[in-house]
Formats: C-alpha cells, sequence, structure tokens
C-alpha cells in the first residue's frame, strides 16, 4: 500500500438488498458521512442496475471530496462470494437469479479501479456486530438475519467462515422441515427461511387461519395481503392465533439453533433484521425451544441478543469494513 | 520452551475410545515407535483406569528410553473439552458419563508434569487427518467418525473448530428426525447418531425386520444381536433388506450433510470409522441423498472420502499432533 492510497479516508459501503441498495460514505472509525439510495428491484438487468448505482454514488462521492478520498468499496450482498467477487443465482434479485455477476470487478470498473470487496449480507452484518455492535469482543457469533428471507453470518475464532468456495453460512437453508416442508425459493423443501423470516410468518398466518377455526383479527384481511407485522401487531394485542403463529416461529428457530449449536458452540446467537420487532414474542418462544432442544453439554451457554444497530447502518458498516480490509 | 525440552523426541497419543484406550509414542514424522491399549470398559472409576493406563505406558515409555524422551501427550477423548483438559458428561464412559473429569490433569501428574492436552475424538481424528491422511493441504472439512457413535471434527480455515467452549463439533446430535425420532443417549430424541452409527444401522436392521415383511437372512439370527456387520454382510451378498438399511443410513447421513454444507461448505467430508468399512454399500446413498437435498450453490463441490488411515492409529496419531502443539 503506498503512502497516498493510506492517506485516503473513506470507504464505500453498499447494502443491496432485494429491496433496496444503501450506499454510505464511512470513515475509520465507523462514522457515515454520506449516504444514498436506490430501487434494486426497479432494474431488470445488471448494467442498468451499475449505471444507476454510480449515478446516486458520484453524488455523495462529491460531497466528501472527490474519488481521490476513496480508498475502497465493500459489498454486502445476497448469495455474495467473498472469494470472487461475485453474486451467484441470488433467487430474489431479478438480474442475479440465473446466473454469475461480476459485481465486485463492474464497481471496480465504474469507480476508476478502486478494490472492491463484496460478500454476503449477513456475513458483512456479522463483521458490523464486531466491530460496531453487540459482538464487540466475541470470537465464537452467529449472525441470523431475519427479513423476506433467512440469512446467516457465521464467526468462529474471531473470522467469518467463508467455507471452501465463499458460500458458508446460509442457515436459512438448512432443513427445518423433512416431512412435508414448505416450498422455498430455492427450490428446495423445508428450508429455516420458509418458516423463520417475515414471508414464513405471513405463510404461517394463512396456515393456521385456513387449519384453525381459532377467532383472530387476521380473519379480517384478505389472507394474501397478510403481513408479519400483521401478525406481530394483532400478537401484541393478544390475539390468539396471532401469538400462536409467533410461538411456531420461535420454536422452529429456537429448534434450528440447537442443531447450530453443535456446530459450532457460539457465545451468542444475534438476531438482526425486520422481524426481531417482535420482541419477546419471538425470542420466548424461540429461547425456550432451544433450552428445550439443546444437547445438555451446551444448555445455558449461548446468549440470545436482538442487534442494537439500525438495519441498514449495520449492514453499511459491516460491508465497509470489507472494504477497510482491502 | 527450553533447548532440553525441544530435544524430547516424542510425544505420547491416546485414542480414548469407549471400549478400548490406544497408545501410541509417536516422533515428529508422525512415526509410531511403541504401542499398548486397554480395556476402558474394565473401569468404573476414573482413578483406577488412569493408574491402568499409567501402569501400561510405562511399560512403553521404557521402550523408547524413558521419560527423558517424552515431551507431552495429547488425548482423544469423547466429549473432550480442549481448553479445559476435562471430560464432561460423556454418556459411554462409565467413568465419565455423569460429571467433569479432569483427565489431561490426572495424565499431567502420573506423568511427572509433563503438558498434556485433550480433545475430542473426533478432532483428533480430524487432525490426524489434516497432517497425516487425506485431508492434507486442505483448509477446510469436516471428518465424521462412525463408529458405536457418530462424532465430527470440523476444520475452518486450518483450524480445528472448538466454539466458544471447546465442545463445538457434535454433528452426531444435530436432529435428524423431528417426528418420532428415536431416543438417544444423550437424552433427547432423533439425534443423527441415533440413525447414522453402527448401533444406529443395527437398530435399523431390527425395525425394518419388524415392520416388513421382506425376506432376509438376518431373520435368522437373535434380533438384538444383530451387529452393523452383520448388516453389511448380508448386504454385500444381496440380501435386500440389508441393502435398505444402508440405502437409508445413508439417506439419512447425505441430508445430514447437506445440511453441513449450509454451515461451512467444506471442500470435503471425511468419513472414518467401521461403518466405512462398507464402502459403496453406504456411499452411493449418501452421496445421491446429498446431491438431492444440498443448495444449488454447493452442488457438485464437495468431495466425499473415506479415511485411509488405520482407525485407531489416525486417531493416536491426531492425539499426538494435539500434544505437539504444547
Amino acid at each position: 500500500m503506498s503512502v497516498i492510497e493510506e492517506l485516503k479516508p473513506y470507504v464505500i459501503g453498499l447494502d443491496l438488498g432485494g429491496t433496496n441498495s444503501v450506499f454510505g460514505i464511512v470513515d475509520s472509525r465507523g462514522e457515515i458521512k454520506a449516504t444514498t439510495a436506490i430501487k434494486t428491484q426497479a432494474y431488470t438487468n445488471v448494467e442498468d442496475y451499475v449505471k444507476a448505482s454510480l449515478d446516486a454514488l458520484h453524488v455523495i462521492i462529491e460531497q466528501v471530496g472527490g474519488m481521490e478520498n476513496i480508498k475502497a468499496m465493500g459489498i454486502g450482498a445476497p448469495n455474495g462470494n467473498y472469494y470472487k467477487g461475485t453474486i451467484e443465482f441470488a433467487p430474489n434479485l431479478a438480474w442475479g437469479h440465473d446466473g454469475v455477476v461480476p459485481l465486485a470487478d463492474m464497481f471496480s470498473k465504474g469507480l476508476g479501479g478502486i478494490p472492491v470487496a463484496l460478500t454476503n449480507d449477513a456475513n458483512a452484518a456479522a463483521i458490523g456486530e464486531m466491530i460496531y455492535g453487540v459482538a464487540r469482543g466475541m470470537k465464537n457469533f452467529i449472525v441470523i438475519t431475519l427479513g423476506t428471507g433467512v440469512g446467516s453470518g457465521i464467526v468462529i475464532n474471531g473470522q467469518v467462515v467463508y467455507g471452501s468456495d465463499g458460500f458458508a453460512g446460509e442457515l436459512g437453508h438448512v432443513i427445518a422441515q423433512k416431512e412435508g416442508g414448505r416450498s422455498c425459493g430455492c427450490g428446495r423443501f423445508g428450508c429455516l427461511e420458509t418458516y423463520c423470516s417475515a414471508t414464513g410468518v405471513a405463510r404461517s398466518a394463512r396456515e393456521f387461519l385456513e387449519k384453525t377455526t381459532t377467532p383472530s383479527v387476521l380473519r379480517e384481511l384478505k389472507p394474501e395481503e397478510i403481513t408479519s407485522l400483521d401478525v406481530s401487531l394483532a400478537a401484541a394485542k393478544g390475539d390468539k392465533l396471532a401469538i400462536d403463529v409467533y410461538e411456531f416461529t420461535g420454536k422452529m428457530l429456537g429448534e434450528a439453533c440447537a442443531d447450530f449449536a453443535a456446530f459450532s458452540s457460539p457465545e451468542a446467537f444475534i438476531f438482526f433484521g425486520g422481524l426481531t420487532k417482535a420482541g419477546d414474542l419471538l425470542m420466548k418462544p424461540l429461547k425456550k425451544a432451544y433450552d428445550e432442544n439443546v444437547l445438555k453439554i451446551f444448555k445455558d451457554k449461548a446468549k440470545f441478543l436482538i442487534s442494537g444497530l439500525e438495519g441498514s447502518s449495520a449492514a453499511v458498516l459491516g460491508a465497509s469494513a470489507v472494504g477497510w480490509e482491502l
């Protein structure tokens, strides 16, 4: 690294989600100096997406004094491959579901050749938690992101687990239900994500409404329009069916975490994303199911924490941290 | 480390199994210079076990020139805690199933204060494979031991995964069957080990004999005396029920490995222990179930290997390698 490069004070972080792409320009102390966003969904091919991103980025890059102040870029993205800088077969991206997109290279070319690193969005969140969040000082923990899907960032011995191919940590796609499992966007059945994501919660609500006669305020809504927010609002008001849905969601997640403990025995599970707003509605049955299902030697060891970082800033900070490592 | 210590050319390795305890004195090139064994099962308290071990050890220590040639000792043991040097709640050990045994300290005291390290037997096997076996040069792999139980040693970024408490890597105790799962020695139900261990195979055979009318040479045996060896011999001769049992065993294991891939995306799964003698009978349905169940991004990536090391020598070498690190 030359002296001139060392003097560049900022890194670009990109939290690339299925719905929105949030950009931040971050300094070495983790302060976000400027931010902007575009709709990921609005683009059907990656060239248009990158062009729109660069247009938005150039505005905030000017705000921090231009490209000469930018050292690198870090991207957190679904199905991001850290080793190759690619997004591969990402089911939730219109321009990325059916092949290998060399996104790091594309941004690097568009930004005058600065180094660009890319990782799984949940891995970026894990790095964000480790540097700025509740995982400070921890060497072994698992971040589970509960959003539209379920993602995970696994840290072992202080390092994010990328595995042999850069794709490790897809805990949303362990099979949580073998018999009669729900169909998943990945083409298989019974994935944890089909039960414990925001869409999974809505799906459970529809299922419970159909299979039971339990009275519920949710019966006033069109089934196909029910969201996890509707369910958590109903549950907060004491709606039994809605509470049952969160009990079930927490149970499925707690049982899965008991299996994850057998793998890496983390010091903490850290939950991140929209669904965590349900708070104890989710966390109580989750911890109960974990305690009831975890192997004796792991009992009462792991902490269950909710991320204290704001959703997209943690992901932007995490993504930027990947950039600092370049 | 003093110069005198550096000159001590040997390390003691102990492969501590539920049935046998095998000791080896190993040099820095991985050559076993002397070996001995005692029956683990013959002792009901740990003091007697350690005394018998030391009596046996002193004979082979003399063969290599006495204690002044011994640098350290490494132990691979069920439920071994690397951080604390203890065995904790090991269901298969008469003297270790109900508490915390400070075995490393006890051996250290009995051997004039040399450093003694202890780890999970499967972790020791993983280290053995990494240094002397099929995992040479690999940084990300999972060793699965298929013996009386199912154990695992997980290596990520070239390091054995011990987790926050020293107990990580208990993949024999992920829940392979949620509904109506078999009772496990750990007190829970449906653990992988109840299906994919040698005892699990025998159990499947008894179950299949009871639930079907399929003709089988195994019907000539007393159900309670059937072993996995009987099943594999019958299968090798074309016995349909026995073949079905291995198909089922391989399927359960392959499905579990598909979940493990989502965790750490290993370069290889390495199978170790008695059950691997069944060869393709087990490996074919295993690979088939893996291919059918693994997430698309992991397809056709992981190798499926059988350990090339002799069972107990790999474990002894692995245990000794833990000692070399001291």
